[in-house]
């Protein structure tokens, strides 16, 4: 059934906003920029975001919090009523702000582009290359005339009828090869896999009797420290046939690379975490498959990509050297690999592709990433960041590229932050606050109670923050603001969130001042780290053209947010582009295009590799960004004209529940 | 002990030879073209080549024959009396011939020149180049400003130090490199095997610490339908080190190819047939080993060469179609594979390297024998004759060559004849006869009591009986030759080369004429096939300007009795090379020089292959050979002359015995 789409008139503004069926009111009046009440997340169990539904119908919205009085003059919860027609809403008359705060809330909700390629294009330029391609041949009998062996009839005919000379041909497929023949009376199907590099040749890696080209399908995976991600792609029509992630089931033993590495370190160590993230990724394979009905014999390749420790665990490479100064690898490139010799639990002539990496800190994934986004062809000098446990930072365009790994901790993983966590189910990943009232406006993941705060909603409550004058550009709470909300802690100062009665943990949910000093130094060390890059190469922070993001984010970023805390240069919006888990694109992408796999190598000799802690520039730009949004405040002058718009006024401020 | 030469002095003729310390009287003999009556090939059986020593010591040639005035007078059996100083040696009258005639015998004994290399001359040439070599490096230690992975810095180093360039470097070997690097502070060994193609890479196939270059063997194998040959190479010196012979354990399932296939068409007779021929190598390589004392671990590389057969089921290929029209084989090339593999008992580093094929019927052995005698280097217009079982035959030169097979049957290896045999001890493998008394002095090899005639044997015998008219053109026994020798058989006519009492086999032992057509059919087959090949290409035999032998005749083939039946057209005989086992030569050559293994795709594909039966000429060509030596003489008018020199003067034959 296609999504219906409807019209939802918000009341006093007359504001119009398109909304889908089955959307919660909270969620479109967000799109709008209106501000709602809603500490719970959009759980429904607050009852503070109630609204007045004038015209059409909605379902739900009905909990104990309204009395029947309420639910009869039309009044519903926001979170839960659910869009159902064209409607007409109107707002409680405290939660109405001037049209001119609405216009610059609704102006802040800016998302990156995000990156995604598809299928057609690809084919209309002509890179459509798939690594593993199913050719159909119907091959001339053999006579008198013609009695050349059955493995120069099959190479003459892929030569003649698709170009594919100078393959390799190994004992196992000869071993077959005069039956497969004769199966069909000389029609059959070559799965060839091309060559990684110039001096490769295309391999025949299986032969069926018959026509099968259109089953062939490949996986694409990333495999995080914490999440090992699996997608299937039918290769050939491109297609995205199920995406699945699971913890890396290498947490138990350390929840960091250098734990890991530890580990390996142990007799037998090395093995037992090989086995334990290829079990991960076989129990990945197993459900997609499942859920996609693909028979396991019909994947012929599978693309992998993680950071340079993870790589090494799933190749079984010592590790060793990696923590250990001069943190050496034991490799940055890896062969085309049987996937069967990993432990992978897929056919015999599925061949395993892993991402090269560029150094210990810089991986395969920030390769796949910056590939998957198309850096490495753009003449825009891009600054591209992949924010994970730890961030990487590239800077460049297809001509050369600069990159380091920054220690920015965990904070934008929910690290490091009293109440921070991952982006699962309740985490606090979007918010607003009411320059009057201050209460939040929480949106939680899956509108569960909130359980804590993810780095996007830690993101945006910081900027927030900041934008309103609650906190200065130390990240002090600003003293002289007397409302419950801001309290003395154990660790300092803090902002109620949630109430303890809002929440799903049994405690408030705050934020303190340490948690937001760890927050700047997160990113402080991601700016620091693109200034002290594009320095080093003689450009500055102003000359780049544009921004791609990747990593643990979510699926949307904050842009405005980004820029007022000073994660990023002040850049127009559409000037930022989101690849979202960069490493599986970039995975993905190669399943399709083997000029992926070509440039890679020329891609990695590009990218020079930096020691941020080695460059002596770096500790001063550092110092500079540990300020919202920077001590150097002609870096950010919309920010600064923002703020000074929005700071809330103390004489307004009510103390209204 | 250096050997010792003597001189010694035939009388009446005052002949001075040449004679080295232990030499028998009779072989000194022999290279003087001096006829001795030997009919028991030299075993001391028949008494009959008595001479009398005048001067001089020899020990030996006494036996129960001679009685003790014989022995007090000097007069000693020439087979078994063995030159200890110079000799003066007097023949019995009854022995001696003219002096023209002696002259005559004496010219005779041409030989091919042998084919061989030195690998000094491959130094010189700059094509010293073992496919898989060992470098010794000492890397410069990690360090903050050069941190490199470990695989970077090897491959780096290899470029910069041996300009190995775009090394492959496998998981197996990336998994032991961190280690291998520390064990001797970055000092180490890498064995390298080089690319088979322009479209290869170079492959690190092994890691040691430690500089082990010097140890470093191949091995090479020719897998001939009846006997293996291994030999064992210093790939750092070039050095022979020990060469094996076995018969191929497939002989129990069918003496030629055509029934190897079809034991190889029953279940699980495939999977036979492979791993008899890899254990009957095993236990080649296990007895060369064990000569030798290199351990198995040092040896890095084997190639090998066999008929497509032979080849197909080494490698578990199908051959069902090899023998089916229009006889397809499976593949005509190869893969490196890993010994291992294969079954071979090697260290899991080892490469087998296999010799491509040109078609069903020439295999992989002629290609080895026609690059390892250097052809496809050589401007001269070749023709290169192998025979084995069946005969190949190859003509031209660096531009072009065409091959064929030869349906010659199994003379030359002493089959389809009465009484022939393969050369082993005991087999006649030279001859000549006393004109006036028809007395044969048969050669046989290792000097045991005749046992049959080998190839080389029945070469001479039947040029012998030509020349001398005791056979015709057409192969037939002079009626008019009264003579006890000459006798009717069960098979038509037949000569008596030895008698019962005189051999180790309870029978006399005959050539007769069925035996002289089998021959004839195989010489001619032979002879027309080249003479058809180079019609096709619009050349003539004359323009031919040498010819290279190989194969099965043993290590000296008799030239001139080779072109005095027709075998070979009349060529000076310095014009005449002998390859011995040309693919053990090939195989040999290609574990010193990489070179051949790179122009060797080239080699094939200037091989134009032909099916006689298929070329018209061929059936003209074969009727005008069954002649001795063939229906044109104008073909051969130096054989022409010799037969109406050395005719016996049938007046003249004495009945001496």
């Amino acid at each position: 059934m296609p999504n219906k789409h409807y019209t939802v008139t918000f009341q006093p503004f007359a504001l119009k906003i398109n909304a889908d069926h089955g959307e919660a009111v909270l969620q479109v009046a967000r799109r709008a920029g209106i501000h709602i009440n809603a500490s719970c997340g959009g759980a429904g169990v607050c009852g503070k975001c109630r609204v007045t539904v004038e015209n059409g119908d909605v379902s739900g919205g009905i909990s104990e919090k309204l009395s029947s009085d309420d639910i009869s003059a039309g009044v519903r919860q926001a979170c839960t009523a659910l869009v159902e027609s064209d409607l007409t809403v109107s707002l409680p008359e405290d939660y109405i702000l001037d049209g001119d705060l609405l216009t610059g809330e609704s102006a802040r909700k800016h998302r990156a582009t995000p990156v995604e390629f598809d299928v057609q294009t690809l084919q209309k330029k002509g890179v459509f290359l798939p690594p593993v391609e199913k050719f159909f041949i119907e091959l001339p009998l053999p006579s008198a005339n013609d009695n050349m062996s059955d493995a120069g009839r099959l190479s003459r005919a892929l030569a003649e009828q698709y170009s594919e000379r100078g393959l390799h041909i190994g004992l196992s497929m000869l071993r077959k090869l005069r039956r497969i023949c004769r199966e069909d009376n000389f029609r059959l199907t070559a799965t060839l896999s091309r060559p990684v590099g110039k001096k490769a040749k295309t391999q025949l890696v299986n032969l069926q009797s018959g026509n099968w080209t259109d089953r062939n399908y490949g996986l694409a995976v990333d495999i995080g420290t914490t999440t090992v991600y699996c997608q299937l792609i039918d290769l050939h029509t491109g297609e995205n046939l199920g995406m699945n992630g699971n913890y890396n089931g290498q947490l138990s033993y350390g929840e960091d690379v250098i734990s890991r590495i530890i580990y390996a370190e142990k007799p037998e160590g090395l093995v037992k975490m090989q086995e334990i993230v290829v079990a991960t990724i076989n129990n990945g394979i197993e459900s997609i498959l499942q859920e996609s009905r693909i028979r396991r014999e019909e994947i012929t390749c599978i693309t992998l990509a993680g950071n340079t420790v993870m790589t090494h665990l799933f190749l079984s490479l010592e590790p060793h050297n990696i923590r250990r100064s001069p943190y050496v690898p034991v490799s940055t490139l890896f062969p085309p690999i049987r996937a069967t010799d990993l432990g992978l639990q897929l056919p015999d002539y599925a061949i395993a592709l892993v991402f090269p990496a560029v150094s210990s800190y810089v991986g395969g994934d920030i390769v796949a990433g910056v590939m998957g986004a198309g850096m490495h062809l753009s003449d825009e000098l891009t600054l591209f960041i992949d924010v994970g446990t730890n961030a990487e930072i590239v800077i460049g365009n297809r001509e050369w590229m600069v990159c380091a790994a920054c220690s920015a901790g965990p904070a934008f993983e929910g690290g490091g932050i009293t109440h921070g966590m991952r982006a699962a189910p309740g985490a606090i990943d979007d918010f607003a606050i009411h320059p009057r009232t201050l209460n939040p406006m929480n949106r939680t993941i899956d509108n569960k109670p909130p359980r804590g705060i993810c780095g996007s909603g830690l993101l945006v409550i910081i900027a927030t923050l900041l934008e309103h004058g609650i906190i200065d550009a130390r990240g002090k709470f600003n003293r002289d603001i007397h409302h419950h909300r801001l309290r003395e802690g154990r660790s300092g100062f803090e902002f109620v969130l949630a109430g303890r009665d809002e929440t799903d943990v049994g405690h408030d949910i705050v934020l303190n001042e340490v948690d937001i000093g760890n927050f700047i130094r997160a990113k402080g060390a991601i700016f620091a780290g693109a200034n002290t890059l594009i320095e080093e190469i003689g450009l500055s922070l102003e000359e780049i053209d544009r921004v791609i993001l990747a990593g643990g984010f979510g699926s949307y970023l904050d842009l405005d947010a980004a820029i007022t805390v000073g994660l990023l240069p002040e850049l127009p919006a559409e000037k930022v582009l989101y690849a979202g888990n960069g490493s599986l694109l970039g995975c993905r992408m190669s399943s399709l295009s083997n000029h992926i796999r070509l440039d890679v190598l020329k891609v990695i000799q590009k990218m020079t590799s930096f020691e941020l802690s080695e460059v002596p520039a770096f500790q001063n730009h550092f110092t500079a960004s540990l300020f919202l949004p920077h001590t150097d405040m002609q870096l950010f002058p919309l920010v600064a004209e923002k703020i000074s718009e929005r700071k809330i006024d103390l004489e307004q401020i009510k103390q209204d529940d």
